[in-house]
């Protein structure tokens, strides 16, 4: 297939997560940056978007200008990345889709759930197509577990173990670290540090695999490091409808863990395990045999998972493959459905807006938990 | 030494932790079984008895009788071993100690904190030696990790993570098991199955590794194979006094997991981990520095943990070991004792009576909030 | 930079590696595909060069026209990129060299010594950059080892021992199979296929973190599975110059392995692990204290690691970010050249010609030893 | 059964391997120490034998004493431990053979192959029953990898890797080191220390899984350490009878390894991986499905492994009960052949004396084949 022209909010020089976008959609060559809006200041935007080969004439001052103007172009981007700080996904993913583009933005989608449901709403009117970058959507092993458990090979879920510890917020941040101090400015962050980045990748995660919605939470959000305005640990136990329990646990003072969201999963028949720092394995335990551990590209994934798969078994994929996959996916569904073709449900092998809706009620509701001194609250 | 003489009440033929405590016994010899009550059953227990190589005169046909007789001996036991059913911990302890002889008790204590409470002011009144069995108590990378805590290597302790997966209660079992329905009998296993079983076992590493309180609890008992009269999962949010907080996980329906109690602390300055399927070795991660993987018997324990090692790094040492060096610190100190000298604190190093007592309390108020609905309950 | 142009010879559609580099060199965006000849059959070749969007005048009917052709164009390519079969390295290289164009070449560098010696010396005469991808060479963690064994971290070096297990040839390959019966061809594999393929990333590989040049071999190339006209399995002893000793394993009949190389490093004050299936981690052991965890991103790696490195700690960089690195390098230290700088040593930071002669060496040097019973070949 | 009766000959006040035994056959109670000559000081020997609470007119001044006066006694020892430095294990066990008393012996059974040789033809004439203690040879895990080869669950076995390495003599030893000094005397060690120490276990534990005879051997003895005498560090090429292949590495200056036995054995049909680090666990891989990692005491063991097992899984057994499992069955066999019993093949279910000279036979070959530059030896 052709390329399609992608555009760009955010990700400036500098901006980590930006380029990991970038990079991820060029491994497969599927779409082009053709347009962009990189910074709130005008002249480092268009420096910066010159470096990356954008045309002069489409690197604009501001992302409204440029939502107006690429949806008048005719060779107009077919979809918008928004990769700006959480605060403003709201206005820029609604710019876009009333000038009728399609987005892929980052998690969480917005700050509170009337703007996601605004979102929501538009989206739907408007017949977009939207995705939102939850990675670890993305890994073959991910989506061979989903197939599992949407078999029935491990009978009814019945109890979700997820966590997520980190270690590089464990001390006092000092002012000339570059990652950690937005983080903890609730003007930016928004109403969380700790669950509203890593803990809603648990959320996700367990959505993913075992399709179960959260009926309620109790949830603890704790500010272990003196002087810190937002929360850098939280617990959560969880209840799902229909009767499954689960238990989730993020932490970023957790010395010694890097990035170890893991999850664990129990049915009636048999349990799985995940790790995301070995991402091409995953543990399988029947009720009646042996545990077994799965590899990615020698045993026998399903062909929706092995398809997202590009080497042989023992040379590591990671990050920015799984990244990769969820552009693969979405890029794919979006040329199919501009070429006229209805889409089908295996099409939207990508997480979907509701999930960011859902992703954001989980964040305030714990929130919420939390501030009535973690107490049971339903998410409705 | 010369060996001290000891009694067991339980523990007999086919009972699975009775023989694990005479075997653990065996490996350092400091006790020899000199009497016994090992059965409801007066013939079963002097048929397992005489086996046992214990005298005809000292094999009783209750606890009573030989606690009462054992007193009047003049090469009377020196303590007694109590691993009979816990329902029956309260009485036969009890027993003892009215009659000035010195017990080790498994775990839990007792089924009631009054119980429990009972016992600790007799056990001062009659000024006698007691020891509770929690197992990981002796290991020494467990000793290791406490004297790191106690030195100040992590700072001050802000957050536990614990857990305690199993699996083989993932699925109904069946009435043939041998093992498993009397754990589902509120009559035999008390209050609680999976928390008061292996539940406790969080409670108490915490609190011999970081010395902290439990203030309050928020727990969560599940029932989740259907059927089940008492909970084969539980999550508690612990609150410890001082400020620090903990998430505690205990199941026995998360297949692929054998016996997987996981602590991890973390302080200001540095994170701890240990596994008890890998007992001699844990990670010590310092904020500054990368994580070290410390080995028994290669790496610098301190004196008191190292005293505890038997052999050379790399030749594991396991459950029998960690039982025999709960029974070398106890009998240890209880002959010093004998030997009319004064202990010290560094004598005690084997779990006491109060760790006992905190247990009970500990399951109590667990069990207490789940009834209410999973919501915070004081110690007191 | 401006992005270089670039051209490949190989990797028609379909090929698994010629795929890997292309995307690789996509990652990063410092070269553009821009020329290539991807088939010995034309009609595919330019089919699936259109596909990769190189303009049609710039895909050639052979290599050699390719060669000729662009070392004419004002805008000709600045280096090809050979992934031809093994067999055919050498002339393709050859042409390429002789018409002053810079050349990336697959390992193995050649078939015979004597090949790959021509290939040096045209190479210097020339004064040309020439890169070979010994993929592993990539990893950051790779690059902090060499460093720390450069810094006498573990003082003279005295053993390695090196592995290389796979298990994707342990049962007798079927006609069907696409990837491996070429392997056991010795008209296209070469003088071995074990041994060639993934014992020679062995010797790379040590060689490229301790700067040890072997002195003798005394090999043992197997063929495990009946019918093979060449080794799925080698065992090596090593000499190295200066006195250190080595012995290297690879097998593709080991059942259970992916793609398992690990070296184990050993000094007179330390030793290094490093396991390819976990390359963003390595295992420094002092000989004097607890054994080391360092992780890419959060351990101080040294600059000219951490510059390779992409994302922050515990997000796995893999096979394509290790590739993705090597052309970084090698593009880099080429556009620096072409600018008329003169190049330093630290800018050569990928294998050299040098290492592919050597790695030629090593191959034929073993299979002389295997051939004549395992008797110790020097390798002069 | 009636507990046996044994004495020991060496394992004096501090020597580590004597009390290992001792605590060992503690844990069944089936064998009562009754007699010793610990030690050669006189005095010494009979203080420490005091403590262990043998009669002092079974204390002896010398082992022939011991044996000569322990088969005139009706109620004489019915088995010697023999513990002596390697040198003497051939005197000392000839003297109790001669005297018709059954032997348990450390490995390696003798210095040279005719002493080992004789021994075997003595104790077949005096038709005495004779163990060596090969350590990992009492694990579960062991005995149950063994009846799946045995099975054929591998098919035929084609390649076996072993290694051992250890790090504690990667550094010079200085004079006050309790335990390595005559590690490294040719008087007392033998002919080899890391091989003959070590690499005898992988040649032992290879056997005793696989039932394979080494043909013959390649081997290179290192000593790495300036200024030792003997080698420590070795690799060996091995060849079966019947045409599989192996490569054993054992080493003591493999800084960051503590007691890293492991052995990796593949057949036609799978493979086969276990470490001794965690010794109740191991890994099976069929060539048609994903790796399954079996677990002592959960996964279904056959009898004769699973009798072995103490504890239920999870629950760690270690080096103690590996040794402790070597004499369960040596004693049983004992004791049923003392009754008068024929014994049956599943009734030696330890190492024989004939494993002990094969390890002899190895030993000596390697140290030949070494001494010869590293040639082929054949063993004969």
């Amino acid at each position: 297939m052709k390329p399609l022209n992608y555009g760009m909010v955010g990700g400036g020089s500098g901006a980590f997560i930006g380029d990991v976008h970038r990079k991820a959609i060029r491994i497969d060559g599927l779409a082009t940056l053709c347009a962009g809006c990189f910074s709130r200041d005008a002249e480092k935007s268009k420096a910066f978007g010159a470096e990356l080969g954008v045309a002069p004439d489409r690197l604009y001052t501001n992302y409204l200008e440029m939502a107006e103007q690429e949806a008048k172009r005719e060779d107009g981007i077919s979809f918008v990345v928004c990769v700006t700080p959480n605060i403003s996904h709201y206005e820029v993913c609604k710019a876009f889709l009333m000038n009728g583009i399609n987005v892929v933005c980052d998690k969480p989608l917005t700050w509170t759930i009337e703007q996601s449901q605004e979102l929501v709403t538009i989206c739907k009117e408007k017949d977009l197509l939207f995705g939102i970058t939850y990675t670890y959507s993305g890994y073959p092993a991910v989506k061979q577990m989903r197939q599992m458990v949407s078999d029935g090979v491990l009978g009814k879920i019945k109890f979700v173990n997820g966590e997520y510890p980190q270690g590089w917020l464990g001390t006092p941040v000092d002012e000339t670290s570059k990652l950690a101090p937005w983080r903890m400015d609730p003007k930016v962050a928004g109403i969380s540090n700790c669950l509203g980045d890593i803990g809603s990748h648990i959320e996700n995660l367990v959505a993913n695999i075992t399709g179960l919605k959260i009926e309620r939470v109790c949830a603890r959000l704790d500010r272990i490091v003196e002087g810190r305005t937002l929360d850098d640990n939280a617990s959560v136990m969880v209840e799902f409808k229909g009767g499954a329990k689960g238990l989730y646990w993020s932490s970023q003072i957790a010395f010694g863990n890097d990035n170890g969201l893991r999850v664990r999963i129990y049915g009636e028949k048999g349990g799985l395990e995940w790790f995301q720092e070995d991402p091409d394995h995953f543990l399988y335990t029947p009720s009646d045999g042996p545990q077994q551990r799965w590899s990615r590209g020698r045993d026998a994934f399903c062909e929706s998972a092995q398809s997202y798969s590009r080497i042989p078994a023992g040379h590591p994929e990671g990050l920015f493959e799984a990244f990769a996959n969820i552009y693969k996916a979405y890029i794919r569904a979006l040329a199919k459905k501009l070429s006229g073709e209805n889409l089908v449900p295996s099409d939207l092998d990508f997480p979907s807006i509701e999930m960011g809706l859902d992703g954001v009620v989980f964040i305030n509701k714990c929130v919420e938990s939390s501030n009535q001194g973690a107490s049971w609250v339903t998410l409705g």
